[in-house]
C-alpha cells in the first residue's frame, strides 16, 4: 500500500499535499533489536529520492564500523560518480567526532556528546540535510550530557524541510511527546539469552 | 559493541567459534512500523559481507516499489560490475512471481503464495542464497494459504549456513517458538493518527 489512509482527516487549513509533505521527526526506542537498523533502512529510502543523509552515532568506541556504514558510504559515492541517490556523510563520535580536528580525551564522552548536538544544531539551522539519523542519541540524554529541553525545542523549531530519526533505549517522554512516530522496539526472545554469541552480518 | 556477550554459556559441545557461526531464523512482527525496514538494514548488512541476498515480497500489489528494491538492486549491479559486496535478488508477487512466465490471475494470490513457498523452499534446499528474507510471509500462514508447519519443519531442518528474515503482523506461535531471534515492533505514535499522509522517501 503506498499511500496510508489517514484515521482522522484534520480541520488544520492544509491541503493533503501541504500534510504529505511534512517533515517528521522519528524515535526507535525499545530494549529489542531493530531500532539503528530500521533508521538505516530509512536512509536507504532517502538516498533513493536524492536526499542529502546525515547520520550521527552517539556511540563510544572509533573503532566500531557497522556494515550500514561502509555500504552507505558506498553509496554516497555512487552519488559523486554518477548522480544517482543523494549524498551521504557518515560521523561517529567515538573519542571525537571527524570534523573536530584535535585529538580529545577519549574518556571524556560528555564534551564528545555536546559537540555533536552544538555540531547538530549548526546543520539544522543551515539545513546541510534532509534526513538525520541521530543514532543513539537517547543515551547522551538520559545521562544528563545533552539537555533535553534544549533538543525538544531545536528539533520543534528546526527550519525548513528535515526528517530527523533519534534511535535509542528510554527515549525520554518530553522527546516522545515532542514525535511525529514512536516505534517502539521489544525483545520477544534473543539467541545471546540461550548463549549464542553475535555474528557477523547480522550484529555488525 | 561488536560482540554482545552471552548471559549464559551452553553446555552443548560446541566451541564460541562455532556458537557463533549459527544460521538464524529471524521474525519481525507486531503493529509498528519498521519491521520491513529493519529487516533491509540487514541485507545492508549481509550484502557488504558479501551474501547471496534473497528477498521475497509477499505483496500483492505487482506495483508496489520500496526505494529499497532499486538500492539493492543497484546494489547487486554494483557486485556484478566490481565484484563489491554479494548479489541481490528481488522477487515480489503482485499477481504472480517473475520466475514464473506465464500472467497468473491477478485475483489468485493464494496461488501465488503458495507458488513463492514452492520455490524459496527449492531454493532453501539448493542453498541458493546466505540471507533470505520473506517479507510479509505472515499473512500467507495466517489466512492458511501456506502451512505454518510445513513453513516450521522445513526452516528447522534447512541444509548449510542460511540466515532466514521474515516480517509481518501475528507471527504463528509456531513460528515464533522455531525462531532464534523474534522482534516486535510496537506502535507507540503514528502520525497517520493524526491525519498525516504517507510521504515519499518514509513510507516507500
Amino acid at each position: 500500500m503506498p499511500q496510508g489512509k489517514p484515521a482522522v482527516v484534520p480541520d488544520d487549513g492544509l491541503t493533503t499535499k501541504q500534510r504529505r509533505n511534512r517533515p517528521l521527526l522519528v524515535v526507535h526506542t525499545g530494549d529489542g533489536k531493530g531500532k539503528s537498523t530500521a533508521a538505516f533502512g530509512l536512509a536507504l529510502r532517502g538516498w533513493n529520492q536524492g536526499w542529502k543523509i546525515g547520520v550521527f552515532q552517539f556511540v563510544k568506541s572509533a573503532k566500531w564500523r557497522i556494515g550500514e556504514q561502509t555500504v552507505l558510504e558506498r553509496l554516497g559515492r555512487l552519488h559523486e560518480e554518477t548522480g544517482e541517490g543523494g549524498p551521504v556523510e557518515w560521523h561517529k563520535m567515538g573519542s571525537g567526532w571527524s570534523w573536530t580536528r584535535k585529538q580529545g580525551d577519549a574518556e571524556d564522552h560528555e564534551t564528545a556528546a555536546l559537540q555533536g548536538w552544538q555540531e547538530i544544531k549548526r546543520r539544522l539551522a543551515d539545513e546541510s540535510h534532509d534526513l538525520l539519523i541521530l543514532d543513539e542519541f537517547t543515551y547522551p540524554m538520559k545521562w544528563g550530557w545533552v539537555d533535553v529541553q534544549d533538543v525538544v525545542e531545536t528539533l520543534t523549531n528546526r527550519p525548513g524541510f528535515q526528517h530527523v530519526i533519534i534511535t535509542g533505549r528510554n527515549a525520554d517522554p518530553l522527546l516522545v511527546e515532542a514525535a511525529d512516530l514512536v516505534t517502539e522496539m521489544s525483545k520477544v526472545k534473543h539467541p545471546m539469552d540461550v548463549g549464542q554469541k553475535g555474528q557477523r552480518g547480522i550484529e555488525w
